[in-house]
């Protein structure tokens, strides 16, 4: 369930809210949205960004550092779950939210990407993909009924349809052949999803379609009318961030955003750096995942406000903290901000420091860096939230 | 500073104090005691036992971590330190406790046992030991004037002499001529840490001797009377628990601690399971450093109280996590005890959620599993002292 607007108002909406229905309102000038999704785990305001915890662990935190952190959501995969540890581990241990300990929403991909990505010897049918586990070597099959019931079986707050990904550049016909493969798909998901509702972990999850047709106006049109006309809880745009000019991503957008219904949420799939995130906030999206902040942060990159402007240009920066200059850097690694538990942590520790344990090694370095870069996409989204509501954004 | 007695005592003692008094009661049937430590930095009840930060980190956990976990104290290395971050860095950020965010007390060695053990072609005097440094093969000096200038720096609250470590078995007259030069070398760090006391970071550190002397009881003796006269704020065992067979250790003990004056603590140096542990509280040692259970923890070796009756053989076990049996175990890493916080972020995570963390070789794995022996090891001495106020131990 979703609503959006623009001004005061989630707290007010709440209290009338029950059921399916949602209130919309217009939005003057840019097409930038605020809004809230309901989940059985919790509301989350929109726009968000969802820390990626594909292994059922966001790298290097636990569920209570999320927490912490402040992030309602987080996003896990189908894939990587299926095969480690197994849907009898996920069963037995009573679904995602039990086994790694999160009270929170969770959006659970839906292994399309990953079998296209990740996995061997993959055969695509139009009843299955079959594959070789990458762990083991093992025979897998994957389809959108399966796909459905693994993700209740994980007992996902948010589902994603199982789509057929291909890689770009690619001929247009092949192009094609998938979108209109992951319409079929999407239509059996949509089917699966509903008979696999009753008795389920989780009856109330919801179900989103993710828009392909790679960078073909006319493919990618065509893609979100047909899962405008089965009907999900929520579109995705899938296939960009993957590599094409950022130019493009924005084209594709400007061309989908009108065709999406205003009261469904939209979300981005895929890697975006934070000045690119206010660009794809301003074509009306509302969700996002990112490996950005987590992975840089094993390497030492960590995200830093310049500016508290967020439409100035280079209002953030990305150090390298190994840098000689950081030797004897007395900069918390977060500003201590009263009352506020995370950032009174954080604070304790320098740049200085963080510096040390990344020269040494230590593995306390890249959960440090990881929690100062989730906070930091956490706090921008909070920012723009708050700006949006000032016609700022 | 330090106190012991067997009631219930600390408050009222506390409250009594200044200065550098103490104040003691004779102990019936064993020689278990329990006390206090009074630093700069809080005070510790012993008997203890501190986790290690070798290199201003407890491997895997941040300082607020081991708040959590409520050590009151840590361990770490003039050695380490001296090498990196240096003590450039280390003078400019203020010590040790400003460089980790550590607000409890601080145990430093000296680089004695280091220097034997890790440093490079190393070369032994009366003056000096020089040596290469294993990071860079830089040349290096210590004696005991550097090691008690580094450990002032550090800003430590317990300092440890530097002392010439020999390895075992060795010859009767090199152990005799190294634990002579330990005693020699005390004497300079008495004078030394005496003469940089005014204006340091920390000038109420107080500073332990260190016995050596190998396997022989002559020897043993001697280096405790030398120290004896010397005189320390507390007295540590060293080089025991370096392979030696167990009976040897508690022999030494036997033989050393009636030569030791009730008034002051008695640190065990090296590690010590958790049933070797209790059997040096009975002869009457107060502290611990021990990196088993750290060390452990980072192999999937977690201990696991199985009776809470600590005289009973086999009161704990060490289970291996990456077994088989504990894929499904929904068994919490850490009993959920009302009220207290640790436990209640620990309980959220099973011994399944943890094994598949190993699994997937997720850094989370290495820091949840550290937490539990730390904590183990914490409440190990907590229900240590408990028994000894109960007679028990």
């Amino acid at each position: 369930m979703y609503v959006f607007s623009t001004g005061h108002w989630i707290s007010r909406i709440v209290s009338h809210m029950s059921g399916k229905s949602f209130q919309c309102k217009g939005i003057d000038g840019s097409k930038s949205r605020r809004g809230a999704i309901f989940t059985p785990h919790g509301n989350i305001e929109t726009p968000f960004f969802m820390p990626i915890a594909t292994r059922a662990a966001v790298k290097t935190l636990s569920s209570v550092d999320i927490e912490h952190l402040g992030s309602p959501i987080l996003l896990s995969n189908t894939f990587h779950l299926m095969l480690r540890p197994g849907m009898d581990v996920m069963k037995e241990m009573g679904g995602l939210h039990a086994f790694m300990g999160w009270n929170g929403a969770i959006l659970t991909d839906s292994g399309g990407f990953q079998v296209f990505s990740l996995a061997n010897r993959k055969k695509i049918t139009e009843e299955n993909v079959v594959f070789q586990s990458p762990i083991d070597g093992s025979r897998q099959i994957l389809n959108p009924e399966l796909s459905m019931r693994i993700q209740r079986t994980l007992g996902s707050d948010i589902m994603m349809c199982f789509d057929d990904v291909i890689g770009l550049p690619a001929p247009h016909k092949n192009v094609e052949e998938a979108m209109e493969r992951s319409l079929r798909w999407a239509k059996r998901c949509k089917v699966e999803f509903e008979q696999t509702r009753e008795g389920s972990l989780n009856p109330n999850a919801q179900l989103f379609g993710i828009i392909q047709g790679g960078t073909s106006e006319d493919l990618r049109k065509r893609s979100a009318e047909g899962l405008l006309k089965i009907g999900f809880d929520g579109y995705a745009i899938g296939g960009l961030s993957v590599g094409e000019p950022f130019e493009d991503a924005l084209h594709t957008l400007d061309v989908l955003m009108p065709l999406l219904p205003e009261s469904k949420p939209r979300y981005f799939m895929g890697g975006a750096q934070p000045d690119q995130l206010i660009e794809y906030v301003r074509r009306g999206v509302d969700m996002f995942d990112c490996v950005l902040p987590t992975r840089n942060a094993r390497h030492g990159h960590l995200y830093r406000f310049v500016h508290t402007d967020l439409t100035k240009r280079n209002f953030f920066e990305v150090i390298n903290i190994t840098n000689e200059q950081y030797k004897y850097s007395k900069t918390p690694l977060v500003e201590h901000i009263e009352g506020d538990s995370i950032s009174t942590e954080l604070s304790r520790f320098t740049l200085g420091y963080l510096r040390h344990l990344f020269s040494i090694n230590e593995v306390l370095a890249y959960r440090l860096a990881t929690m100062a870069n989730v906070r930091f996409y956490l706090d921008l989204m909070r920012q723009i939230r708050m700006a949006i509501k000032e016609g700022q954004i």
